[in-house]
C-alpha cells in the first residue's frame, strides 16, 4: 500500500498564461493573460518567474491572505536549476522546498503540500509550477529563431504558471479537497525519442493508475473524470490502450490537460500541450472550478513528467518518466 | 514559528566518493571509493548516477533492507533536470520525489523524509544527494579540458553521493535522530559573482540559524556543533561574522563540511568543497558516526544552496540562496 490518505482543502488557485493559451478553448478561464508572453520582462526566463509571482499573488489575493500566512512553498519548473521558481518566488518571505519533477511538478507539489497540512506540520502550504514555451524550446530543443520544423508527435510547451493554496480540511466542511495521493515511480519504458514525450510518459501514468486501483480497490468508474497532465494526443491514446490491456478501461472518462488547452487543428500544436504549466493551469482554471460547481464529484488527477535532460539524450540514454496521482473530490458537508 | 518537530531515527547512511575525496582528511571514512571518478561508466554524468545507486544500495545493505522496504525516495543533484538522481535510482522500485535545492538538497531531502516518517505517511523513507566535480565544471563553468584558472574564492565540487534511511524513532529508543527541522527561505543578498558561492550563501545560513534560535529559544552553546554544508572557508568566515553581529556567536563550535573534506593547502582546493555531495558524504561518513559514538550529543546541520543557473547569471541576475536546517541528536534511551 503506497497510496496515502490526505485531507487537504484547496483554498484557492491562481493562473497566469501567455498568448496562445489565451487564444485556446480555455482562454477565458485563466486569471491573468499576457499578449506577448513576456509579462513586462526582458527575457523569457524572467517572464516565467514573473508568471509564478503573479499566479501565487493571485492565489493569495483570492484567499485574502498574505505571504506570511503560508507555512511553506513547494515549487518547481523546467528551467535548468529551476530558476523560474527560485527567482519568481524570491519576493515572498516563506520557507521554500524546491522540486524537480519535470512536468509532474504540479501534482508532486500538491501531494507534498497536502501531506504537510494534513498532518499539521504547517497550517497552510502552497504549490506552484510553471513553464514557458520560448524558454523551454531554446533550452531543450533549438532557439525559436532557427525555425526548426516540429515532429508530428511533438507537443507545445504551455506558457503558464499555476499556484495553489491548501490547508487542512475540517470534517464535514463543504469544499474541494485532496483525499488521497500516490507518488509515482521513475520508469524507463525504452523510449528515447525526445520528440515523443507522450509515448515515454504513458507507461508511467499506467503504472501509477494501476497501483492506485489495486491499493484502493476502486475501479475507473468510481471516478467522474481521470485526467493526465501532459500526455497529449499521442500519449493519451497510448495510455487508454495500456489501461484497457491492464483490465482498467478508462477511455469513456479520460482526458488530458494537454488535449484540453489548445485547439489541436486551429492552433497547429501537433500532439497538444505539455510542460509543468500545462497541468497546473488547466487544474487551476478549468478542473477545480468544475469540481466547485459540482459538475464533477470525484476526479483522479495525474501529472506526468519526463525526467531526461538534453545531455542524457545526447549520451544515448532512454527517457525515464514519472506520474504522481491525486484524488480530488467535491465534498458536500455532512454527506 | 516555522520550526517543525520531527521524530526520525537515522537507520543507516551510505557514501560513495571519488579520488580527491579519498585522498582528503576524511578519506578512510567513506564506504565506497573510486580511483578515477568514473565508477566504471563512460561519462561523468553516468558516473554520478552510479554513485547514487551505490550509495543507496550501501545504505540498504547496512540496514539489511531491500528497496521494497522503503516507502519513498527524496533525491536530487546539480545536473540539469536532476538526471543524476532520475537515472541513478531508476533500478529501485520506490515512489520518488525529485528535489532541486542546489547544494541544500541533502538537508531538504532529510527534512521531508523525516516529516513523512514522523507522521506515519510512510514507514521508512530515504534521502539521496550527489554531485560530481567534472560534470559540474562543464555544466556550470568550463569543461576541464579548457584548463581555466580558478578564482581564489572558488570552491571544489565534491565528487560523491550520500544516501540516508530514516524511520520513525520510538520513544526512549537509543538512536541518532532528527528532532527538529527548519526549511530555508530563498534570499537574495545582492551577490552576483558565480566564483564566490560562499558569500552568496552565508546570509541564507544566517537567516535560517537566527530564525531557528528565535523559534526554539535556544542559543548556540546549547549545541555541541553547528555545521554548514558547503560555505567553505570564505562563506564560513562570513557566516561567523554575521552570527556574531546578530547576537548569536557560533565561532567556537562552528565548522563546514566543505572545510572538512579536503586538505586546503595540500589539495589546492582554494576555498574548500561544495556541491550537493559535500554535505551528504560528510554527514553520512563523518558527522553521524561522531554522533553514534557519543562524541557529539546534539548538532545543528545546515545545508546551503545557491539557486542560480549559468543562464540567470549571464542575464545579470543575482545569486539567490537557501539553507535548510536539521537538529540531530544522539539520544540515549531513557535519558
Amino acid at each position: 500500500m503506497q497510496t496515502v490518505r490526505l485531507m487537504a482543502r484547496i483554498v484557492s488557485a491562481g493562473t497566469a498564461v501567455g498568448k496562445k493559451e489565451t487564444e485556446g478553448p480555455l482562454g477565458a478561464c485563466f486569471d491573468l493573460r499576457d499578449t506577448d508572453d513576456k509579462f513586462g520582462m526582458q527575457t523569457w526566463e524572467r517572464a516565467e518567474s514573473e508568471m509564478q509571482r503573479l499566479a501565487f499573488n493571485t492565489a493569495l489575493a483570492k484567499a485574502k491572505l498574505r505571504d506570511t500566512d503560508v507555512g511553506a512553498l513547494f515549487a518547481g519548473d523546467l528551467l535548468n536549476q529551476c530558476v523560474g521558481s527560485a527567482y519568481g518566488l524570491l519576493d515572498f518571505d516563506i520557507p521554500y522546498f524546491g522540486l524537480y519533477g519535470a512536468c509532474s511538478t504540479s501534482a508532486e507539489g500538491l501531494l507534498l503540500a497536502s501531506a504537510m497540512v494534513t498532518h499539521g506540520m504547517f497550517a497552510r502550504c502552497a504549490a506552484v509550477a510553471s513553464s514557458h514555451y520560448c524558454a523551454a524550446e531554446r533550452q531543450y530543443r533549438t532557439p525559436l529563431e532557427y525555425g526548426a520544423q516540429r515532429a508530428p508527435t511533438a507537443q507545445w510547451t504551455v506558457t503558464g504558471a499555476g499556484a495553489f493554496l491548501v490547508e487542512r480540511a475540517k470534517e464535514n466542511e463543504s469544499c474541494v479537497r485532496i483525499v488521497r495521493g500516490l507518488p509515482g515511480r521513475v520508469l524507463d519504458a525504452g523510449i528515447n525519442d525526445a520528440n515523443n514525450m507522450g509515448a515515454a510518459m504513458a507507461p508511467a501514468a499506467k503504472d501509477t493508475l494501476v497501483r492506485f486501483f489495486e491499493d484502493t480497490k476502486t475501479r475507473p468508474n468510481d471516478y467522474d473524470l481521470i485526467v493526465t497532465g501532459d500526455l497529449g494526443f499521442e500519449g493519451g491514446s497510448i495510455l487508454a490502450i495500456l489501461m484497457e490491456d491492464a483490465g482498467y478501461p478508462i477511455a469513456d472518462r479520460y482526458t488530458d490537460c494537454g488535449q484540453l488547452i489548445y485547439d489541436r487543428v486551429g492552433q497547429d500544436v501537433h500532439c497538444g500541450g505539455s510542460g509543468c504549466g500545462c497541468s497546473a493551469v488547466v487544474l487551476g482554471a478549468h478542473l477545480l472550478p468544475r469540481l466547485e460547481r459540482g459538475e464533477l464529484g470525484r476526479m483522479l488527477f495525474l501529472a506526468t513528467g519526463a525526467m531526461m535532460s538534453p545531455d542524457s539524450i545526447k549520451q544515448g540514454q532512454n527517457i525515464p518518466a514519472i506520474a504522481h496521482l491525486l484524488e480530488i473530490e467535491c465534498y458536500k458537508g455532512g454527506r
